[in-house]
């Protein structure tokens, strides 16, 4: 969770230029810098870079900030000289590209460089372009190699850029599913009271991993309950957000003109997913409309996800309700949970469970979820980890 | 959790004779030391103590191992002699006795001796001798005074004398609540599919916090249900633990013979809870009989913390099963919650809820923890914070 510097108050501690850097130290800066794309670079990965010289002590950093925009190699060899970059050491958390797109090729700016050596986190995922930046790099008597470091920051390289490399071996959008919840695991009460179970730090931390989706989903329930302005409140961030509704019947969508969504966003941001057999809805707020057809009374999501794809929807926040959840957890698919859990206990008489919908016959079939990391906030604990 | 230590595999650093150490350090390594004597003081506090030489370099520590034994400071003086002490500092966790009791006054005997100073993490909890150490020490021209760290390290010293403390002020055995659940908040499956949710790890940690409590309390239907040992079972701890069945009707003390608790327990450390109108069950294994009156069916819980009491277990860990972790919870009985939640979730429709007796009506009347604390175990993830 290398978003906690966006958690307000947060001060992360910004390298001087001649301070002396192991490789472990350069990575993890560029990791840090990496991030600092996540609310605009969709649909490539975030990238960060980081320069030191040929005394190991810092020179510059740089991450990729926006789509279409320079790459972080880029922007961290901005305003260096080539006698700064003599001997210099390039850290970057991706492998250089080798192929001119919306950027020219950072392996080739690179090996024009007098630099000594590249490191980068990742190979290129792209079997046929992968080890090339490195070739271009070599062939330039350029030293470069993958980084070689702990299991955690390895994890923490892939994860850097999971929606990328989820979207690039599997051609379908990423999913991340966000829970809020009591330690006892209820999201409310099955009277209707819920809103803000967590601490105005976990609300804040949500809105960052809002803006780190190109979309947000929810369910009509949420919507007609909640009537949440789902728009990003961050001092830090600004994002225009996509907002997919699930309404099979259409009843949220007639009910538009008496909810405050469109206070916040613009129709053509707004996608509201019915069902086949509801293709006649009125929709005079001209919102867009996803057709999917119906499963044992349900929306398949599978083909909502197929249709999101094809819409260049990479990623999706999930934000309930419980139904939603649940059926996104039992398809298998989604592959990221994002559960704040506050330091209260609502009880499970009056208490409304955020996984009630789901069923585990066994023990044996449990979900289980890896590389969990638990981040400890003040007041709420922040635990994620991957489903898939 | 300073208790953390206690993990296989885990291998706290020891400082080296000479080491230079700042008062916190100094007072951190006090309360690490407190932590050892977690299996054997009860119903004395644990208390850790560090000394330090006349230039602040680490010379000896010591804790109070045994009840009835040495005080830390007594420990952390063996083997010093009085040239060592010279302008020495001697750091620990609660102020130096003033009366003799078991053991010699440890500030009487600080007082004969060259040191310089002595900071104390707590004032003795007895307002009629709190100060008096501190004074004894002064009138021997050795500067004493209450350590001022941040409030966590304040929290600390509160929490590792938590029991004591609570019996002192309030008279009242302790209860700590011990639960391990999936993510979603589930104990195991409603066809009763449970054993071994969190790992192994979590499961060592939970025998070092039997251990550090007087009693083990679990309900009947743990008893029948899973027929457990309830023994301490811990490479590095040896213990024999006093055991609590509430078993109303003497259902479980009927079948003692068909249950194994009874291989690993002699039976006079063995407590059964049977409400005033079966007074008349049998008791051929001549465990103890606590009788106490019923509430809307229920054993009455505050009249059994009482009669606890009085049979001088001052510190109960309740393990069980849900019915009885909810009942200490809604009554308000309860001082300390420890959840160990593992990274799974098995779902709400055939998952067993471990809160599920306890009913809050309205977000308002929440059950909120203070001071809480997390700790990332390798698989799974120890929440624990105060009740009350």
């Amino acid at each position: 969770m290398l978003l906690a510097p966006y958690l307000k108050g947060a001060k992360p501690a910004e390298p001087i230029k001649g301070q002396a850097m192991n490789n472990m130290e350069a990575m993890t800066l560029a990791l840090a810098e990496a991030y600092k794309g996540f609310a605009s670079v969709s649909p490539n990965p975030l990238v960060g870079c980081v320069i030191l010289d040929s005394q190991s002590r810092f020179l510059s950093k740089g991450y990729h900030q926006v789509f279409g925009g320079p790459h972080a190699e880029a922007n961290a060899l901005k305003n260096l000289s080539e006698s700064d970059l003599k001997g210099a050491h390039v850290f970057v958390t991706l492998e250089p590209c080798a192929h001119e797109g919306k950027t020219p090729s950072c392996a080739k700016a690179l090996a024009k460089l007098p630099i000594k050596a590249v490191t980068y986190g990742l190979q290129d995922p792209n079997p046929l372009v992968a080890g090339q930046g490195a070739k271009i790099l070599e062939s330039a008597g350029i030293n470069a190699q993958i980084f070689s470091g702990s299991e955690s920051i390895q994890q923490e390289l892939e994860e850097v850029c999971e929606h990328f490399l989820w979207n690039y071996r599997h051609k379908k959008t990423f999913v991340s599913l966000k829970v809020a919840s009591s330690l006892d695991g209820f999201m409310g009460l099955s009277n209707g009271e819920s809103k803000w179970i967590t601490s105005e730090e976990s609300r804040e931390m949500s809105h960052v991993l809002r803006a780190s989706h190109d979309a947000l989903l929810v369910g009509r329930g949420t919507l007609l309950a909640d009537n949440p302005k789902l728009n990003i409140r961050h001092p830090q961030v600004q994002k225009t957000q996509k907002i997919i509704v699930l309404d099979s019947n259409g009843i949220a969508l007639s009910k538009l003109n008496e909810l405050d969504l469109l206070k916040h966003h613009d129709p053509k941001n707004v996608y509201f997913v019915i069902s086949d057999k509801h293709k006649d809805v009125l929709n005079p707020a001209q919102v867009n409309l996803i057709h999917a057809p119906l499963e044992a009374g349900l929306l398949n999501l599978k083909n909502i996800l197929e249709q999101l794809w094809g819409l260049e929807i990479k990623s999706v926040f999930v934000e309930g309700g419980a139904k939603v959840l649940s059926s996104f957890i039992s398809e298998g698919l989604a592959q990221r949970l994002y559960l704040f859990q506050a330091p209260i206990l609502l009880g499970g008489k009056a208490g409304r469970s955020w996984s009630e919908q789901l069923k585990i016959e066994t023990m044996s079939s449990k979900i289980s979820l890896k590389n969990q990391k638990v981040t400890k906030l003040q007041t709420d604990t922040l635990f994620t980890g991957k489903l898939v």
